[in-house]
């Protein structure tokens, strides 16, 4: 898949509808159009990376950098108990979309969560009440 | 839990045994006793952090950077087709050590894993073997 088609460079660079939570200067992080859980976020670096074998090291530290800030959101926005921060790199480890992408997964006491999800689209209002909590000042 | 009696820091500090993979600056990483595939690492600061709600920023950087050469040391000694990267912050994320840890899990074509995985400990003989791979020249 060459760069430019790539469907999280596309969101990065405006080309695809996305809700885009956090902008920042090497990664952005928007909800997932799947969610694990209500609030699951995606944090990605800018620059078009495949993996975390590839991925630039200022790229990395962006993005784990990026994922602690959105993982304390979380938490203090939407009453998470917890926080997964998950990273596949391959096929072998459930990689589907080849942009490289951490996975901010709010949990909460007792969710039945097990991985991998069974990706489904969310309800579009849900997504959107719980960006609005996120985005709030 | 004070930081001088967690299980974590007296692996850092050589207190307890551990098989050794890396050792940098700010962090090491270390087999997993439980593994849930066959090379599974885990990557620590050495300073005390519950979490990542907690961990200074520098200390989450170097885990990062550290998680990544990991990764790539799994698919070059142990021929992994993939990694997962998996950071739990919280009970309800499934954290139990609570000394911040992010799980390297090589990941082999058609494994079975499923997260969370069931704790049980690995063959020492199996973690050793797979230790040397890891730490040859």
């Amino acid at each position: 898949m060459s760069a430019d088609r790539c469907v999280f460079c596309q969101i990065v660079a405006g080309e695809l509808p996305s809700t885009m939570i956090a902008e920042e200067e090497r990664a952005v992080a928007f909800m997932d159009i799947n969610p694990a859980t209500p609030g699951h976020l995606l944090v990605v670096p800018r620059d078009h990376a495949q993996d975390v074998f590839s991925v630039a090291a200022d790229d990395l530290a962006a993005c784990a950098s990026l994922a602690q800030r959105m993982a304390c959101l979380v938490r203090d926005r939407l009453g998470a108990d917890g926080v997964n921060l998950l990273q596949s790199s391959g096929a072998a480890a459930w990689q589907t979309v080849f942009h490289l992408h951490v996975h901010v997964i709010p949990r909460y006491a007792g969710d039945p969560l097990r991985l991998p999800w069974q990706p489904r689209p969310g309800d579009p209002e849900e997504i959107a009440s719980v960006a609005a909590k996120l985005r709030s000042a």
